[in-house]
């Protein structure tokens, strides 16, 4: 089998938001035991400049979102931006996983040279199939997981490198 | 083109640790504009139990250099840890990107189905080359990366999305 874009995109995506979900399970479970409100979290910042928790976890499903559609060309569900708790973000995520796992492999893959719209605070911009998945889907996606674990370790929540990474699949 | 093992990684891992060479500058002019050794960042964290900015960047230069080195089948070059400065890490960067640009695309592609084999702490693991690259290799890269720049933005360097993601590419 040779990579493709949808193997380059799909899994991982759907991988860590999977593994995003079971940190949200253990920040609340963290929670429970502290004591606090477990939606206290979702106002949490690393920076007074930085968008807090809730706002990292919606822009990661709506950057996953949105990839597969622009990639496959079909219009992407709209998702309110009103999550309030851990919970309604847990539903957000599965969303997201079950909206980007019901595109079909065919009509992401031979997106590579396809002209994708990115609407910027400028201007609508017009990459490539493959430069948009590589220099600002990928790493945005990146960019507000991590965010999100490293704000939920910054804030006590119990987690490790390998609820990060989820379990490796050896090969058969 | 076709996405290819080596354009879904070297490429990535180019302009990252690219983009992070940029922070790294930004963090050492701060810390001039404070009038604080900038040494002194080497040594935060965002919790006590993970790891400091230094070894966040020598492990994002490692994943990236292992990555190249277990796809294409060739020794990877030593690096010692002994950073104690932002220029020594910078220095460490660059070696990574000189030694992932100088493996021929040609000796990463069509590594989807190669046993790569992944030191853990519980032994080796055996993973295929296209797995090792989506579940282990991308995620290991980003998350240290990403870590670098939550550090520093919560050590007060002026940092943006435009910083993290570098400038986008318009297709032609």
């Amino acid at each position: 089998m040779s990579i493709t874009m949808h193997s380059a995109s799909v899994p991982v995506f759907v991988r860590l938001l999977g593994n995003l979900t079971a940190w949200l399970d253990k920040a609340e479970a963290h929670a429970a035991a502290k004591k606090f409100d477990a939606s206290v979290l979702l106002g949490m910042r690393l920076a007074p400049d930085m968008l807090p928790l809730k706002t990292q976890i919606q822009i990661a499903c709506d950057t996953a979102k949105f990839t597969i559609a622009r990639l496959a060309g079909v219009e992407a569900p709209k998702f309110d931006d009103r999550e309030a708790t851990l919970d309604e973000l847990k539903a957000r995520v599965s969303k997201t996983i079950a909206f980007v796992e019901s595109i079909p492999a065919t009509q992401v893959d031979g997106s590579e040279e396809r002209d994708i719209a990115l609407p910027r605070r400028d201007g609508v911009l017009i990459l490539k199939g493959e430069t948009y998945l590589r220099t600002f889907a990928l790493p945005n996606f990146f960019f507000h997981v991590t965010t999100t674990y490293a704000l939920l370790r910054h804030n006590g929540v119990e987690l490790g490198k390998g609820d990060y990474l989820g379990p490796l699949q050896p090969a058969s």
